[in-house]
């Protein structure tokens, strides 16, 4: 139940088409899932977050596995299912053992508790964690 | 300011500074973040939260830093001021370079960009990515 | 799969049929939605909360427009599906179109990525943003 | 108390100087806020989200002001102190008054109360609120 | 550094000053905190909210301290410190033991933890947890 | 529609047969969650967390229904459906009364509405909440 539709292939404009063609070429498969269908109400909005998830999640100081990692974390921390879902396919598309994802489980959890620990104690960072002593 | 005193080395009682002397020399540094200080008034909290931190974090089916770089990342989107900045530190202290942040940053960004997005689009996920069709 | 039960009309006291019956009037439609359903538990609270929202979404130096659109966001970012739901039907309601819908989004999921930057950068506001320099 | 350095003029290469020239220039003051300088240690990402943040909060379907309050609404919601007294700042700037700010605070706090409310009765949305239906 | 103005016992209007009075007769304190002092912009949202505060924080089914902890788990939750802080102090005003204190951080620590869990694995929950089935 | 397998009594090995004995006998019904299911494919975290959890959540200086109160108050505010939902149960189980339940939801959502005034005000803890005075 979305709040805005999705835009099948038959109503996709050229625009949209172009994108979707894309999507199927860069990963190389038929399947489109819906969040880019949903986001191609707007096309120019599809077509540069499509850019940017490109760029961003390209290898590069970090590898793409650990990019998706990330990904999980935020999105579990911040309660978005779809988007647990979609990156946890991903990064077993891009080879996450089950046991890389049971520690990533395991971290996500060390750190919901820690971060729960921390904000009930309000503690304030420790002066030694100034970007300032970090980088001498 | 904290809701919770800090427990000085003088405070320490045996089982805390049992856990302090530990703290130092797995880190091989003198220093101990106030977190261990705050949780030192409960000290039977305090040594199985070390010991679970050191189990957690170890090197296994993921490495350490790309564990740090997903603790950076759940302490961010919770908005944990303290969490951030500590494990930021410990971030670098295990090597991340300014590239590898700069990426995480990024993909954290974009993390927070397509989860507001799904969000409020409100999609649910799609049906081939349940784990059951996942690990054909 | 609420954990509170719905409250149908046949169950409804005096309390609580009143003001189903001023939701009623008030929107000039004879459906209500289940958050009311589910307050209607507690009639006092139910009371209070219908007068609340009528007071504060009301037309005053903000159009009851833009009052959704702010409720859709902070909807979006406590990811309340229920919440997201309701607002957005409440938008179109109030006139909201596809392209004012489509902005919204874009607005939201652009905070969500300021957002986290910010958290994960952990910047201090900066001076100039006090209060104090802001009104002079 | 950054996790990042700040990139001051001096420091600023030919990318950076470029953007920090184009938001003095679009704002129509010498001021430029820290966010912008953490973000230049990336001089790509910069100017990326520079330009991205232009067009998003640029006139269209909905007016700048109500773009910002939607941006404060998610801040709050997110608890990001960096991002609320930005936006709270540029609101002001865009116009908005003591009266506005105070039904925004209204609003924000409502949509808080019940977003609470309905997490905790867990309410699934009504059906009438599918988008299939809101669309006839 | 907050966005808005604090109100002082000077500045306050009748319908202010009668509000900061109620509060120090509640509380039995000349000291009026800056959340009171911050509403006070709008008189009519401070004395309402006043009056709700003082409503749902009162004795009845559950005892007014368990409230508080229920009221500071929820800030922790939130990352909003301010209420944290003043939630924390009201606690220990309202008789919180060191001891209660203790073992309300873990219950808080624990649930992060599992919240996290079950956000990363998402699971659904179980049908015998249906209000239905609670209610036989 | 879960992101990982949930183990069967069938599938399960030694260690995690153990841990589901104990949860039956602890519980007394031979009912067992999901959540445990889910986690049995790491029967070390399985056995570690059912053990953290009978020790935080077991009486002491708090009874358990307060502290089951608390746990659904987070899991609230984290919008973890799972949890509200097995946590909402398990206050039954243990007593919790309609009344009870319904002024912890009144406690939760005066709570999300001030957290979110606080967070939009950005104010900053008062002096008097700092622990060194609370203890005084």
């Amino acid at each position: 139940m979305a709040t805005i539709r999705l835009i099948s292939d038959a109503e996709a404009n050229d625009e949209v088409a172009a994108v979707y063609a894309d999507i199927r070429a860069t990963r190389g498969t038929d399947f489109i899932n819906d969040f880019w269908r949903a986001l191609a109400n707007d096309p120019v909005r599809l077509k540069s977050l499509w850019e940017e998830v490109k760029t961003v999640m390209a290898p590069g100081a970090l590898d793409p596995l650990t990019k998706e990692l990330v990904y999980i974390a935020v999105s579990a921390a911040n309660a978005c299912p779809y988007c647990v879902h979609s990156h946890t396919a991903s990064a077993r598309a891009k080879g996450m053992t089950d046991a890389q994802h049971s520690e990533l489980i395991g971290v996500i959890a060390l750190a919901g508790k820690t971060n729960h620990l921390a904000n009930t104690m309000q503690l304030e960072p420790d002066s030694v964690f100034r970007v300032e002593n970090q980088k001498d």
